[in-house]
């Protein structure tokens, strides 16, 4: 995992040691076990002692999951949350009417339980697709939520795995207008690393007075450059999801766009994002290193982020890097069909600091070294394509025998 | 290898045994060794006895090796071939200013040889990335061709070879005015199996009297449909080409696509084309087993390609395959992230033949029957999405530890 000692990052960000969605000001999280995993965590809730505005991004998958349409339908109504509850193990996905059914009436029994209405509820669901969600384990676990008693956040963060290895969480401070404003984070895997198992959920809270369209403004393009920078096996599943809570606990005036300070909630805001999305790439499926990449100078910026996303992506370059080959035909190769309008002449690249690309050839390198330095658990590419002002970071991780065996002997 | 026998397909297309690029009449081909590999044949040779029209499609990537660009360079005169020359073990790609003079220094050479004019003279690369062609053993190889003594398309088939398992080439008959018209192929593997080996050649000849446009008229729909269907690992390489030549020897009347029985020429073209591409599919790095994928009605062609072509490519599926699991989540998350405009509710899918998916749902079935049939060496995954008449088929193979062995542990 990221190290996260309390440090502060470039004077205006400070991280908090074992920070995560609880800690902003007014929220609590916890977790328990219902029975739909063996003896893991499987079914978390996340508080807000009052109404929070949210923004929300859902899966591009056309099969998309009971749970994010009935949370869909539930910020249709306000833009507001107090309670999101999520259960792992089975994703309550391509289960048709039914599924529905389920999840609604999860939403029914949550509202009851914490006198909340429903539309201020959502529901999340990661496991496997196709099945059933048991309707009375799902009930006996909205029976126990409490959401006043002892609550451990590190429960709810264990929860909302599948086979993770490590928990992912995090939370930041910025100071606008002498106050402190806290944005965490927690989120769960990115393999669909045993069958079918759904994707990517994050979940953000922060405690600034901001209002819902402003969080949609930068959720959006926050995500796009951080959770959808990041890939695994390429595959898009149909349960992801991203929400970003504020409650307002903080800030007497509503912290808008407008504000000469905006800056330093979106980079918080930001930085969480980014943490996420690097530990889930880190922690994806088989994997023994961290691929960034880094690319600069195409004509747009999707183009720039198709090249750095094609590169991490690539199974060609994945295995390079677990083999630790210096392996640059590779690197030009992926480039090359990301964005076949670039011209070979301007591309440059490097591989751990080490320029072993000029002008779209080969140039020496010292093998010995770079060879040592891929060693290293984070391995980084950069690119210089061209002379837009793009940039664009991907983060990935290496094709190992290990992610051919979790994913090829699995028995259904 | 695919079967080749003689046998008539649909009383309309013959298939020859053992046939080639060379089997339509007016063509020789054959290949020596110069070098460039340690042992194996790595200098080949295609000569068509009159100039033949020529049609062409080449790699979309952006780096596009000089053998292509000069070949191109050829066509742009006068669309008419008359010789080939290929050599293995080094692509000339990534190689600038010098590789393109290395590669006009050849053509020049050949067309003193074969006393030739140079723009019927084509000249194809593959194997590695970045590194010069030792001149002096392609100036050997160009000085040692032989049109006319005893030639061998056994060994021109050999000779385009990187580290393919087997050759690849078919060659097939249809009857058109009484006349018999051969269709030939030879073709090269689809995997980047070593790293930066160049994937995809592909050298189609026919003795009928065809002009270049109508050849380019059926060549590009053609590879659509077969050759840009197939995918090992999903990296469009430097130096991909399909050359498709007609050097009428057959035919006193020249043949349009006026001709009642044109369709029995385009089918012959497409069944060469259909053989070669899922040949290289079925040889891609350490593949063991070929997948075949046929979706039907999608709102578009464009659409139905994308959703065969993610399914195939798709590493959750492959590695399903190769592990022989009947996952169904996997194929659904595919095609709901192929095209996200499809409805679940119109989503069924096959596996061997066994229902598994109805209406965007799982289904029950025979699981030991299936598990059985999941054994063979072909694997037929069908889809339908919806109820457009389009109909596609894409081949592709499974994800092995072979092939992340192939590709690790290689040394650059």
């Amino acid at each position: 995992m990221i190290e996260e000692t309390k440090q502060v990052i470039d004077s205006e960000i400070t991280i908090l040691q074992d920070g995560d969605v609880a800690s902003p000001n007014g929220y609590t999280a916890s977790g328990i076990h219902v029975g739909l995993r063996r003896a893991k965590k499987d079914f978390g809730w996340l508080y807000s002692s009052n109404p929070a505005q949210c923004a929300a991004v859902y899966t591009q998958n056309a099969f998309k999951a009971a749970p994010l349409q009935v949370t869909q339908a539930s910020l249709n109504v306000s833009k507001q949350l107090s309670a999101v509850v999520i259960n792992s193990a089975i994703a309550n996905a391509c289960t048709g009417e039914r599924g529905l059914r389920d999840a609604i009436q999860t939403k029914k029994w949550i509202s009851e339980k914490l006198q909340l209405p429903e539309h201020e509820i959502a529901v999340a669901s990661t496991g496997l697709i196709g099945e059933f969600l048991p309707m009375d384990k799902i009930k006996y676990g909205v029976e126990h939520i409490d959401i006043e008693g002892a609550t451990c956040s590190k429960d709810f963060n264990e929860s909302i795995l599948t086979t993770d290895k490590e928990t992912k969480h995090i939370a930041v401070q910025v100071t606008i207008d002498g106050e402190v404003i806290t944005v965490g984070g927690s989120s769960k895997g990115s393999g669909m690393i045993n069958p079918n198992m759904a994707t990517m959920l994050g979940f953000m809270t922060t405690d600034a007075n901001v209002q819902a369209e402003d969080l949609e403004d930068i959720l959006k393009p926050t995500v796009d450059d951080t959770f959808n920078m990041i890939t695994v096996d390429g595959d898009t599943s149909t349960n992801d999801m991203v929400l970003l809570l504020a409650n307002g606990m903080v800030g007497k005036q509503q912290l808008t766009k407008e504000h000469p300070e905006w800056h330093k909630f979106v980079e918080a805001v930001r930085y969480v994002c980014e943490h996420l999305a690097k530990s889930i790439a880190q922690d994806g499926e088989g994997a023994t290193k961290l691929i960034k990449v880094e690319v600069e100078g195409a004509i747009s910026k999707e183009k720039n982020n198709a090249i750095a996303k094609t590169i991490v992506g690539s199974s060609l370059v994945k295995t390079a890097i677990h083999g630790g080959d210096p392996n640059f035909g590779r690197f030009v190769t992926a480039i090359g069909y990301a964005d076949n309008t670039i011209s070979p002449n301007n591309v440059d690249v490097w591989l751990c600091d080490h320029l072993i690309v000029k002008q779209g050839m080969p140039v020496p390198f010292d093998a010995l070294d770079l060879k040592a330095n891929m060693e290293q658990d984070t391995i980084v590419i950069k690119a210089k394509v061209g002379n837009g002002l793009f940039k664009s970071t991907a983060f990935g991780c290496d094709l190992s025998y290990e992610y051919v065996r979790i994913n090829a002997l699995y028995s259904t």
